[in-house]
């Protein structure tokens, strides 16, 4: 069984397409590295309902792990804590120790001066009851924990830096304990001279002679003549790195074997 | 009432993240642009199950307009036109039409060689009845246009240079067409030298004042001289042109009256 993941992209921009979602593939990137299994990337708005109502979704599927990003600062639009509570039906209350970490935040930041914690300061520290408010390494917005009906929930900041250093200092060591020592190896190769059609039932060939191996092509577009441009993807998840990388082996052989007299220029890629 | 769009991604390499999601911001940005409004991004797995469900539930949600990328070409593992056909209990049939596009894009491909069109080809003509191809202006697999219920879907290919091609000969007319010249209008300032949670009550006075505005904070880190870098979004979405541009104008000035005695900078942004 796979350690599942779900990605929760909170935010306005992204939807309006001002910003590339790269938390959810740098994050996506991570999880598969530690050896857990993305199912599903959700963007939607800063929107009260639409927050709540996509929560309920995800857990609804059962994921080990749900991650948000963005909408845990101080401003108005900033309700994922209040998204999360709504769908669970749970009260949003002053959390002491969130306090405390936010006023050591601006401490740090600002040792000379004298901050009062006035209202949008305290809002990043309203988090849903039984939840756990997460140190931020580099901003003010502590991260928040909680754990419901077997899914472990983490909400993260939206800007990136918080959002990575948060995920290397807490939520990577969640997942790899989970994952007990899963591993994920892959390997790119590039095929020029072939169509991704010709080359279709091939892939499936090797794919049935390598159970757990999954192969996929995608298309570079054409050279100046005419030839096509595919790189093909070979990824295993496995307990064990050392047959993990035999079976990647294995297949990538296979294929250039199948390969030989097509006419098919073969090289490893990057 | 907004015209509403959902994005359906479909991919294993976006969510192990090898692939940014280019496509879907791509895309939201048109939407946006049309006058049309993006509520939802997924992204799921080349799995017919998660394919399926997901067009359930975005389905469910009745948005005007539902446009899924990747997933039907001619490997094994492009299955969004079954996930489509799986989600509606739809049958999948071979369309004629649809061969005649494949054949035409490879007589104009390869106009000396004569090409069979075998099963892996076939595949890309295999579409959901009640559904139309649509003519792919520099690919191999047509896009799949279909109504169900009130939702309009579009099924478009995964590389970026075919999503692109077709959703500016062919969707963005349909979007355009549905949002009666309703026009978004957008203007980005940067201030220096105020923390997003000082600046949290100012940016709600002002989103009063206007109706129809929305004021997003970004945060873009912190100089070395310690003062924060923000950068504000203003956006509004209206049937007239010129009173959204008064609009956001209004607001900015606003917004800058506000700061003036504050020892903030702000400058405009690109």
């Amino acid at each position: 069984m796979p350690y599942t993941v779900e990605i929760l992209s909170v935010g306005n921009e992204l939807l309006l397409g001002n910003t590339v979602n790269t938390n959810a593939s740098w994050i996506a990137t991570q999880v598969t590295n530690l050896g857990g299994k993305v199912t599903r990337i959700t963007t939607v708005a800063d929107n009260l309902g639409e927050i709540s109502r996509s929560i309920r979704e995800a857990l609804e599927r059962k994921p080990n792990l749900l991650i948000t990003t963005g909408g845990i600062g101080p401003t108005f639009d900033d309700m994922t804590l209040k998204g999360v509570a709504k769908a669970l039906h749970l009260r949003i209350r002053l959390s002491k120790a969130a306090v405390e970490m936010i006023r050591a935040h601006y401490a740090r930041r600002f040792p000379n001066r004298r901050l009062t914690l006035a209202k949008p300061r305290l809002k990043m520290a309203m988090i849903p009851v039984t939840s756990t408010p997460v140190s931020n390494p580099v901003g003010t917005a502590p991260a928040v924990r909680l754990t419901v009906r077997g899914t472990e929930i983490f909400c993260l900041p939206g800007v990136p830096s918080e959002a990575k250093a948060i995920f290397k200092a807490t939520v990577s060591e969640v997942v790899s304990a989970r994952t007990h020592g899963m591993t994920f190896v892959e390997k790119w190769i590039r095929v020029q001279g072939i169509m991704e059609s010709s080359l279709a039932p091939i892939i499936d060939r090797v794919m049935r002679q390598w159970p757990g191996v999954y192969i996929k092509s995608h298309p570079r577009g054409v050279e100046a003549t005419g030839r096509p441009n595919l790189e093909l993807h070979f990824s295993i998840s496995s307990l064990s790195r050392l047959k993990a990388r035999e079976s990647v082996g294995g297949a990538v052989n296979d294929l250039k074997k199948e390969l030989k007299d097509s006419g098919a220029r073969i090289t490893d890629s990057a």
